[in-house]
């Protein structure tokens, strides 16, 4: 089995965008936009995963841990309750998908976060994606500014509460932020890379898996420049005075092969243990042609993985047993969708 | 010839650091700190750059493109004055030590940026620096702020006539941040890499280029995650309508090599054309200590590359012939000093 632990809904249906502009148009207008149902038919639900079903069929992968367009979380517009009713419709949308083709796709959630109110705030829905949704895990936002990073690391006790309670359910948290507000910041071009490495080096400077051994972050697009700087983050660790990062961070932190050429994955492969890479192609995402040096699009990354130098065992690992470990909830969602 | 393109003065006399210090406590207590003679002898400076020449020697590379300390930049403390009074102190130690050891050290400048003012205040710096001193380049930072990214992206006119100047001089930028004053970043683990990343998708997205084809930037830190997600960037051109990045920006751009494992290099090696790499080692710099896999300093870049499939004659370019291209005032500095 193959699962792609990285995937959006960037095809939902336009009356998503339709309450979204709705809520935008409120904050502008000082109208508060409320929370409506949104009138999309499973029939429009069905034909707008075509794309990704496809891909899913000429690829060869089976199974999507899918959750909302995270450009579109959007966390700096409006305030918490719009950062609610925002998650909360794109949560039960995913919810739909899954629950119309258990086999191809399984759940993870948007959370309502919004600058300057804390973490336990986003508690609620996570409890409801999980136990009333049978989602396996959540996207945590490091910067709901936007690209202002005005929130405490992720390190910081700011946290804590939310990461008890991703510890309680046992679900795993990628770590990747939203669209970029900050001119600076080209979102899927710098701002998506840049949160990656920081979340990682972050991670890195702190103690934060002594006080939960048992929480899981996924860094999404291959570990930002992670791995391409291991030596770096290496001797950093030691000239902090920390473990080895294997011992200090590699039971906790796990990168996804969102690495969009051969070179890179290979990398990826020979770099950072492979208990610690889970598949992905964060497919429909941030690149979506056709690479002219391949013919292939460039973000069918199972092509770079078969081509790869792993061993049969590590890609089984890295296409499913460590989803499953990291994802501990994954085996019964398959399991209940007979797969 | 071995030319390192990118080492900080990180190991100066005392008296410097006091001087920075006389204006930082000037600041808190509104007493403004004027600019004094900081009494540092020659002697005093020989023994400081005695690190820096040991690791030449040991390591058999022969001059260094010196700056002061990246680090201690730090843009965002005061205001014009200080900032310049502080960069011209930095810079006349860069050229005095470069006066001392002319084969050893090439000078570059820092400039004395500042939050919320025009880079036209940095030419006059420049100009003496490059018409007096007889330095190469400059260090231009993109986040005058130290992390919270409020400047204009550096495509924007904003930076123009500092533009014009710099091609004027004939003198390049390595495009290269100060400290973080933001939690979330630390500074050479994240905010180093992630300077690199946003700059070189700040280029990509716009036509800088076009507007100054002979205007050269170094991205350095081995172009933070630019070349491991050299795939994902050439999508993102395509998706964006833009020539390919070999013609869009590898007339103008150059990386580093201070990439401080063996698979880092081979994929920077692998990935960017030869004639856009410039070997260097950060020297003495972010990462200081024994690679306990390999038995050797972490930044002993030059291993690397010795031990990667470059050819000979594509060695030499690394090594040599792409930094005195890049740097078209090398040829006469090493000249004079006789190498």
């Amino acid at each position: 089995m193959i699962i792609d632990c990285h995937g959006h809904f960037t095809t939902a249906p336009k009356e998503l965008q339709a309450f979204r502009d709705e809520q935008i148009a409120g904050l502008k207008s000082g109208q508060h936009a409320a929370k409506r149902p949104l009138s999309i038919t499973d029939d429009q639900l069905r034909e707008a995963v075509q794309p990704q079903l496809k891909f899913q069929s000429d690829r060869g992968t089976d199974v999507t841990i899918f959750s909302p367009r995270a450009s579109a979380m959007a966390h700096h517009i409006g305030d918490l309750t719009i950062s609610t009713d925002w998650a909360e419709h794109c949560n039960d949308l995913i919810y739909r998908v899954c629950e119309l083709f258990p086999k191809n796709f399984v759940g993870v959630c948007q959370l309502p976060q919004t600058p300057g109110v804390t973490p336990d705030s986003s508690i609620a829905e996570l409890k409801r994606c999980v136990n009333e949704l049978g989602f396996v895990g959540c996207n945590l936002n490091p910067d709901p500014s936007g690209g202002m990073w005005n929130a405490p690391p992720l390190t910081d006790k700011h946290w804590y509460p939310f990461y008890e309670a991703m510890v309680e359910l046992d679900v795993p948290a990628m770590v990747h932020v939203s669209a970029s507000c900050n001119p600076n910041f080209h979102a899927t071009g710098a701002h998506y890379l840049n949160a990656d490495t920081t979340a990682f080096m972050q991670c890195l400077t702190a103690d934060l898996f002594k006080d939960f051994p048992t929480l899981r972050f996924i860094i999404p697009h291959g570990g930002g420049a992670v791995p391409y700087h291991w030596g770096r983050f290496r001797g950093l660790a030691q000239e902090l005075k920390k473990p080895l990062l294997k011992d200090h961070l590699l039971n906790n932190i796990f990168f996804d092969t969102c690495v969009y050429h051969q070179p890179g994955i290979d990398l990826l492969t020979k770099v950072i243990p492979v208990d610690n890479i889970l598949f992905a192609s964060e497919m429909i995402g941030a690149v979506r042609g056709i690479d002219p040096e391949t013919g292939h699009n460039y973000d069918d990354t199972r092509r770079y993985i078969e081509a790869s130098t792993l061993s049969a065992a590590d890609r089984h690992k890295v296409y499913e047993g460590n989803a499953r470990r990291v994802f501990p909830r994954l085996d019964a969602a398959l399991k209940a969708a007979g797969s």
